[in-house]
């Protein structure tokens, strides 16, 4: 059978447009109409949004010569029909982009119990990453766990939408090549970057690189392997999904000259690999970096020296950066993914998020598993509002009890011109919203390519069902399918909201990455489904007929 | 058929211990066994601990002489067997206590913008709680809203757990009654409050009581209404589910004579009837107090002023109390109902839970919908982790940064004698399941019913099915039913942190107040069901056999 040329995507779609000024109100772009997706590269080619009934879907797809069966002819073309049901509440929406994320430290989500950074590091966090060495019988193979924990990963990251994830793996090169090929294979966009650390002080002797060299060998072994995965099957002219990004732990746990070979590395290729790291995530880890750098000026400093802060460097955290530092990474271009979740489990504190933004760093969000306590961008967007409200309490609302922190406001006016009021910290839901999708993009270096669904954009897409109502039954147990009660009076406004307040992974019931459907059901259009029904009921009569006859 | 007159309930249970205090550290009671719950009073009767095996579990069966299969004769006793299954990771824990919740609000969950407090009131929730008034052409029919609303929260409340629930409603008795024939249809565990509110400078004119004549005389109508409600059909001998709660909405919305008014009719009860409303929960609400009540010399004595302040008290919030206010409260043995998603949600702030126990006030856990997000109280566990961890960061973690703020330290080294260090804010997961249980329970005063599994207590439970492990199929659409992974090597404590951080209502299997199932699937054990399977097939067999002859 062959390719349907295009699928058509019919119904409402929610984006968040694009912006160049963190100034401005985010606001929903809420359009309905038919959008199309090229099968051969995956890529948006079009897209309609007057189409308000069934008459004026028929009259584009007679337009263009499509015939919806998946066939075509001399005289047409075929394509696939999917739709986002109105009375479902469907609508698609751009897929979720998760800026930083540990794969090998899945199978610890929610195992955290009340310790800060440096004692979950030593307690949870280097132990899992250590069982991910090949066992020494057979070097070449994945452990096990790797499987197990990479494959439930990227199953559980796309289940809830997250179409792209800047993923941390292990400093171990078999698995770290494992991780790469199973996000290949299901068809997830990921950077996969193989964790680099090897300053003796903190890492310990079981997770550590032996030398500056042997660093370097095992990650160019890596992006070897990931320079061998073919482009995606389905979508010859697509871009590839996965590419290394070289990943220094973080400053503390890697030697000067590590830090500065691996800069090198990155900015010898063309275009330059993205690199990721932590920065300014607690106050411990920010006195250590202080004691283990006594020559930098800051933290920033330390990474700035080594020349890693880049226009594709990824720095997770940034909770307690000063003003010179957030002056020197917006300088450098450098971007930040903002991990509210696992800043609020593990204590470290609070981005103040809209005052980056303001200075002129771009930030996208991060789950930060397993710091983080959820794979789920959504939980991400949620946390992001949240903490950002108590930002506010934090400096100015709760101004009858708690003294405002004078010395940061200061230093905030002199870095913007805007006016401040109480609720200059608060990041709405729309803006989470956007940070989880066009602000991720933007700080893997992909505006261009994900985040929305502007024409060439590939199709990395997220079909979300609310559902409809489902009363509770006064006796019976109600159990509904959808998380989310919408009565039937909401804006779509209002249900986004709810989805973002109230949403999880049953709410997501197609995801597509580059036009390829990754993760859910897909729906082709019933009534076309339907048509072969006579077919199938005739031949069942025929076959009891003939059963009667022969027992006759 | 007889009823059985135990149900016997096999498996693990969690729970935790009740404590006298607050200083010590909560721990999970885990323990093996079986439990049995009289069918006459839905109460634990015992439990042994030692049942370790099938053929324990036959020994006590026989020791009590009890035959499984629902029937007894002249020398048995028939008792029903509910069975928590370990390779399912399935355990049994008490069910949450919701100290504070808007069931009119339900419908609103997740819409509140970006508000604070008052703006919140105006915009969304005035305009929700008014629409339950009565339709002028049939005053005496609850509205189909409040059916909707009220029909629906508590059905979500049961699927999350919830088997008690202190509910605000209205001002509309009609609606309230409603409210409270629901809970005791659908076998909730209530308390059922009519909204008291006054003030004609702050209660907009559609959702006001003209006068405090008619607020006593509405008010009593619903206790009224309460009182008849039966005992639970189930259970002639046992507590009832339903209590009425005096529900002054909080100090702003209330003249102070019928603040008075209100505590006067709750004590002319034996025993006095429990009292609910709002305390310090926004900077700008206490503002507002300030100026309203120029005569108190502070929020929570305008309440004591007018006796409001009793050991059946239940404030909500209590985010900006003095230290002054904390002793007052803590004297009169007034209780606090923490809510940890709506200060968040509305950037109210964060209750210091952690001092306010260490000055002895009682508190429990609240999802205080919709200024909560969610009717989730293990969202409010996790809730209630995180800010307690932010708690830490203003106070003390964040030195180098943000200025401690002294003079709160300072009363609270006052206040107590224990250690201070930077965890002393930090609540664990324990004590957070501790809140939403036993904590709870305190607040209603009811700590000698519900909260947990000791002898006499009701049988107000959930059974928690984690799953077993699915892994993630490499191609196909992996769907898995529960959120959690548990990959196998966790202890139970470690289970009960994934369940806490990643589960959800999917998780909850089934649910009992006092005995009876009220929500999920009640699974009998599966060898008794299986027993007369054989009956079945040779039923069916001979049906088959008929139906051949005839046709020949």
């Amino acid at each position: 059978m062959v390719s349907p040329m295009y699928t058509v995507y019919v119904g409402t779609f929610i984006q968040l447009p694009a912006t160049s000024s963190p100034h401005e109100e985010h606001q929903l772009a809420i359009t309905r109409g038919a959008l199309w997706v090229s099968s051969a590269d995956g890529k948006i080619k079009g897209f309609d949004w007057s189409i308000a009934s069934e008459s004026d879907l028929q009259t584009l797809l007679k337009r263009h010569g499509w015939v919806v069966d998946g066939r075509g002819s001399r005289t047409s073309v075929g394509v696939k029909l999917v739709r986002a049901r109105e009375e479902e509440n469907e609508f698609f929406f751009p897929g979720f982009i998760d800026t930083h994320i540990h794969a090998p430290q899945y199978p610890n989500t929610g195992l955290f119990g009340s310790s800060t950074l440096l004692s979950w590091l030593q307690t949870y966090t280097f132990p899992i990453e250590a069982s991910f060495a090949s066992p020494a019988s057979m070097p070449s193979l994945p452990p096990p766990t790797a499987y197990r924990a990479y494959s439930q990963v990227i199953s559980r990251t796309l289940s809830h939408g997250t179409t792209t994830a800047s993923y941390f793996a292990t400093i171990h090169v078999p698995a770290t090549n494992l991780l790469a090929s199973l996000a290949h294979k299901r068809g997830q966009r990921a950077l996969i970057g193989r964790v680099c650390m090897d300053d003796p002080a903190t890492c310990p002797p079981s997770l550590i690189d032996t030398s500056t060299a042997t660093c370097l060998r095992d990650t160019e072994a890596v992006i070897q392997h990931i320079d061998s995965l073919s482009h995606p099957s389905s979508s010859e002219g697509a871009p590839k999904l996965i590419q290394p990004i070289i990943t220094p732990r973080f400053a503390p746990s890697c030697r000067p000259t590590t830090l500065s070979a691996l800069a090198a590395l990155a900015a010898q290729h063309n275009p330059p690999l993205h690199i990721q790291t932590h920065i300014s995530e607690n106050v411990h880890e920010c006195a250590l970096v202080k004691q283990q750098f006594p020559d930098a000026n800051s933290y920033a400093d330390v990474y700035d020296r080594a020349g890693l802060l880049t226009p594709r460097t990824i720095l997770a955290h940034a909770v307690h950066l000063s003003a010179d530092e957030t002056r020197l990474i917006a300088a450098r271009r450098a971007r930040v993914s903002h991990c509210p979740t696992s800043n609020s489990a593990l204590g470290s504190g609070i981005c103040p998020v809209r005052r980056l933004r303001r200075a002129g760093v771009v930030i996208g969000l991060g789950s930060d598993v397993s710091g983080g306590y959820s794979v789920s961008l959504l939980e991400g967007v949620r946390s992001a509002c949240l903490v950002s409200r108590l930002v506010g309490f934090l400096r100015g609302q709760h101004h009858d009890k708690v003294e405002v922190v004078e010395a940061e406001a200061d230093q905030d006016k002199k870095q913007t011109d805007g006016k401040r009021d109480e609720n200059d910290d608060v990041v709405s839901v729309e803006e989470a919203l956007y940070l989880a999708t066009r602000g991720g993009a933007a700080v893997l270096d992909m505006a261009e390519l994900i985040g929305g669904f502007d024409r060439g954009m590939a199709w990395d897409a997220q079909l979300i069902r609310l559902g409809a109502f489902q009363p509770a039954a006064l006796w019976g147990p109600a159990s509904p399918v959808s998380p989310v009660d919408v009565f039937g009076a909401e804006s779509w406004t209002e249900k986004v909201h709810k989805w973002v307040w109230s949403g999880d992974d049953r709410n997501v019931r197609a995801v597509w990455v580059q036009g390829r459907l990754v993760h859910g059901v897909e729906v082709d259009d019933p009534r076309w489904s339907a048509r072969w029904n006579w077919v199938w009921g005739l031949v069942g009569l025929g076959a009891a007929w003939v059963v009667v006859r022969r027992m006759r």
